[in-house]
């Protein structure tokens, strides 16, 4: 279901080449573009219409920051191109906190671009077909699950199947801004299905006002949402690395702000009207029970008509380019949390490629946390953005502020460069001054964010983050402490002595008489066979086995009145070890290996328990013996016949001296 | 948090004496009160409140019913002691599939008591404290979760703790119906709050008001749940148990008999208006607000006066006893798996007690799936008990269908029986008639309740079942299969010989010395130590601290172009192995012992990739030589240190000629 497992070498052929770059990493900062303008539109609207001629100048103010920021991040691609992006920045120049800081910020950011990205896109095909309305939350769950498993195939296939959208969604709302504004120029203006609602007004006091300003700039800065995701993802472009994902991040960068401002003006020219309750529509009968269109699906009906087959590609288009945002996130949180385990701040278990080269528990994690959100804020696009936007502005200003220190260090002791690589007093003043100024205005906008958002919804971001932080320092700490405490020192000792193996007969069965003909074979100095007794009936009829097979290690039978399988082999093995210093004890158990996933429930719990019981005792190592099941086939191609000794019946065989006698009862051969 | 362990030996002393086994089994028939004659009045009114003059009518037939069934089974606990109730009954006399339908059936039940019981014991809260209603769902869930940790404390433990709510329950119940009888008697009968709302009334043809009438019998059947609990529980009486168990059954009967027909009885008096949707009782505006109350909450109020200290305590012994009910199925479907589990039915996972003697497995899964319908279902009693009759009839059935087969068999070739044991042939043809007539009545309910309630959410019983059954059939031929192919036949032989030990060696660290000890002290035939290299850095350093710890052990380097663990190594066995023929590699590999679960997150992954990977070789087993990290010293009491041989540090060593020379490097000693 996912594609047959890759080796290794493949890596490289991974790598994207700009074309496919831009699709990948841009559809997550130019999808913004699907719910910026709505966000930001819609919360000047509780001030009431007249509110909506302040829109350009708030809209101005989200693309200057845009451009700041992607003029940053130009910078932190060229000093940072390993693909850390803010955490590696933020790590080596303010400290492993801060690094963990914006490590959290990234982590719930990440699982919020899915979320997010997902709630629009259904948002939006809910608004090109709104019989779906009630399926809301089930279609968004439905696509992360798509996401992943898509995501657990491999980078390389994923961005072919998704280069296409992107392209398509920029020419499509480029094509779709044109015919508007060029509409309205010749006096044709597109009227919005809502224009005609009025908006319930609130009485604002001037601090309000402000507030409420504030608040609409900062729903607009969702916008800038996802700009960071090419520095994280510089490895993954093809060389000239940092060349390469420089131009692409400008690309984006004026693609985004071409949209974005294009989307905003059309929405005013066509008088969108947007409300966070549709029910303070004025004049909207259905709001209760009819959903409200997404602003763009609303523009699209206005420029192109609606239900056109144009309205049907711009609302294709939006959505596919929100699921390959969403997709972005499926790329870079499992490279982050396998860095994050490379340091040690997250489970090693992060850092382990499947099969198909992906770091498989990465893109599970995801799935599971962005599934749950989705479903406890049912697919709610206006509340999940406010969770979004502060993470984002976390990692924003501490990427940013740990540049102004790589900067400043620069200055003060430069590091020693190659030729062209080398740079001027000047370009060092330079790019200091521009992360300076991303930061400082970042850090305004943090700020703001928290102030505006807080009380809708952020405080929950304010929560999880300090536990990330928190649970991801614990790690670290534990395997510190872990590896501490292996390091081998100068008092490390051996001497281990004496060597008994002990092979655990349940029944006369196969996989048992594999482990015993295996323990006979490893030459131990000496060998017994012991049985729990658990049952008189069963006990007799191996003891009559045992002679029957004619197998002549020792059986020692172990009586367990109380049905317990371990405390009496517990109490006999600390016998052995009263008695014989610290010998080294071998148990053998057989192992099954099955072929399905649901056969290991129903299999080697009990040899498992047993197993973890015995491994508590001094001087015990547990041999497992494979016994592959028929069903193993399936899975790897092996079967467990023929039997061990089986492949070489008829050959002749060697006398091995100390070995006891084992093998079947002679039989007549023909 | 759930008690220490207990030895196996306190299973005698955790036995059930009468006076406790009436409170944990009768709980779940006697507190079925608490809904039935809501459920039943509740059908009714839905034809319009004329309908409530047939009530004491279909009242009758329920108790008619419940005596028969009542008799029916102080048969069965006599014929079959042990425990099984209807699931053995069926499978013994009617073959093994009727014994799993039987199964599958008491399997949904179980869950369906836990869900009811703690529906309608919220229900009956949140009619005492109606500002809980909007944590409907969440008090099901938390509730589910104590009962969950409860019953993995043990049964003794939470009987005792359990054995005052069902005498308050039947005593308070009790008091009310004889006040309002009494009240009404001398003219003053209590007046229920509902009684000023009509019911909005459907209109009804003759075929109609007959499929109501049946509705009505179906869901006040639901006062028969639970009357087996005692036929799957006669094993946790004392001795006699058979007679003990008897007499609590009849005790309950009577109890739920005279319990049901005068709550009945007193919510006709008092006039209780119950409908199925709250907006159907014309007159009450606030009925999309505010919760309904329940029936018993209703007559209590009208009875003793609203919020009064009585009242209270109707309502909290009622939500207790309901609770209680629910710990029944905690009871049985634990024992059930554990049978099935025995039996091969079910994974034998099941069957494991675990520290406290609880089968934990089988209260873990009956927790978690209650969960998940409560959540479903939004803890909606109405719709919840339409799933639940079904399943309570399809095995009072086939139990009573079993029994007549039982009967027949006593006739025609009885059993042997010591002296006052012995049935004499009437007594046989007596209980043949009892079970007959049994298995007659609840037949054709079980076809009426089918009729009624299939549309009504039933039809998920009848997926249900049928999956369950499979998957139990499907479980049973896979032990089977497993069972014929590791059976010992005339062709196995044996001859693996040959013995190479491996010790994998990836830094030098004190697990991988303890794992290099005890594979030296094994004395194999020959041994070398294999480290993959990963990384060039890594393998220099390891190489110098060979040389620095002074071992004597062959240190292999496998180079691994692509970084990955198993590959070298599964072909370098693969080489070996055409070298040698079938010799037997014993690969040695630390295992790290933690303290708490979430340590088991951060551990021991990679290991058990390339453990699983291994055991797929021919010819390999895995030596696992366990290292217990300072945090098992949490759980288990025993640490890591001192290192193997450290305790013996000073003995004489005694020479042994075949063992490499290992110790650490010589240092001068003070």
């Amino acid at each position: 279901m996912i594609g047959d497992p890759l080796p290794t070498e493949k890596l490289e052929g991974q790598l994207l080449p700009k074309k496919l770059a831009l699709p990948i990493f841009a559809s997550d900062p130019l999808s913004s573009v699907a719910y910026a303008p709505q966000e930001l539109l819609m919360i000047l609207m509780i001030g009431g219409l007249a509110f909506l001629s302040l829109a350009p100048w708030v809209a101005l103010a989200v693309v200057v920051l845009l451009i700041t920021v992607v003029v940053s991040y130009r910078q932190l691609i060229k000093a940072y191109p390993s693909g850390g992006g803010d955490y590696e920045v933020a790590h080596k120049n303010l400290g492993e906190k801060a690094g963990l800081v914006v490590a959290a910020a990234l982590l719930v950011d990440y699982v919020m671009t899915v979320v997010v990205s997902v709630a629009s896109g259904v948002d939006n095909i809910i608004s090109a077909f709104p019989e779906l309305n009630p399926f809301r939350v089930e279609l968004a769950v439905v696509f992360v699950i798509l996401l992943a498993a898509v995501n657990l195939r491999g980078v390389s296939e994923s961005s072919k199947a998704f280069a296409i959208p992107t392209y398509l969604f920029i020419g499509s709302v480029a094509v779709m801004i044109v015919t508007g504004l060029l509409r309205a120029f010749v006096g044709d203006a597109p009227v919005a299905e809502s224009a005609q609602y009025a908006v319930q007004a609130e009485n604002l006091t001037h601090a309000a006002i402000v507030l409420l300003l504030l608040r609409s700039f900062a729903s607009g800065c969702s916008a800038l949402t996802g700009v960071e995701a090419i520095s994280n993802g510089v490895p993954a472009f093809r060389v000239p690395k940092v060349k390469n994902a420089q131009q692409t991040l400008v690309i984006m960068g004026v693609t985004a702000i071409l949209l974005f401002a294009g989307l905003t003006a059309l929405a005013l020219i066509s008088n969108v009207h947007y409300a966070e309750n549709p029910c303070h529509l004025i004049g909207w009968a259905e709001c209760a029970t009819e959903p409200q269109r997404s602003l763009i699906a609303q523009v699209a009906a206005a420029t192109f008509g609606d239900n056109t087959i144009f309205f049907f590609v711009i609302q294709a288009a939006t959505a596919l380019v929100l699921l390959l945002a969403a997709n972005t996130a499926f790329n870079g949180f499992p490279l982050l949390g396998s860095v994050l385990a490379r340091d040690g701040y997250a489970p090693k278990a992060l850092s382990t490629r499947g099969d198909r080269l992906i770091f498989s528990n990465g893109v599970l994690i995801l799935a599971l946390a962005a599934c749950v959100i989705l479903v406890v804020f049912q697919a709610n696009l206006t509340v999940l953005i406010q969770l979004y936007i502060i993470g984002v502005f976390v990692s924003f200003t501490l990427g940013q502020a740990g540049m102004v220190k790589h900067w400043l260090r620069e200055l003060t002791s430069p590091k020693k460069r190659k030729g062209d690589e080398r740079m001027t007093r000047a370009a060092i003043m330079r790019a200091l001054v521009i992360n300076f100024v991303g930061a400082l205005m970042t850090a305004s906008v943090l700020i703001v964010v928290t102030i505006t958002k807080f009380t809708h919804g952020a405080w929950i971001v304010f929560v999880m983050m300090p536990i990330l932080f928190v649970l991801m320092l614990g790690v670290h700490r534990y395997y510190r402490d872990v590896e501490r405490e292996i390091a081998v020192d100068a008092t490390t000792t051996f001497g281990a002595q004496g060597d008994h193996a002990i092979v655990l007969v349940g029944r006369m069965q196969k996989p048992v008489l594999k482990a015993l003909d295996y323990a006979i074979a490893a030459q131990h100095a000496s060998i017994e066979a012991v049985h729990i007794s658990l049952d008189d009936e069963a006990t007799k009829r191996l003891k009559k086995d045992w002679v029957k097979q004619n197998i002549h290690v020792h059986l020692r039978i172990l009586n367990s009145p109380y049905r317990d399988m371990t405390y009496p082999l517990i109490q006999y093995l600390k016998e052995r070890r009263a008695e014989h210093g610290s010998e080294v004890v071998t148990i053998y158990m057989p192992q099954y290996i099955v072929g399905h996933w649901w056969e290991a429930l129903l299999h080697n719990h009990k040899a498992r328990r047993v197993r973890q019981k015995l491994m508590l005792v001094h001087g015990v190592t547990v041999t497992l013996v494979p016994w592959l099941l028929d069903s193993s086939d399936v899975l790897y191609g092996r079967r467990s016949r023929p039997l061990p000794g089986q492949d070489r019946r008829g050959e002749p065989v060697r006398p091995v001296a100390r070995r006891p006698h084992v093998k079947a009862p002679a039989k007549p051969r023909r």
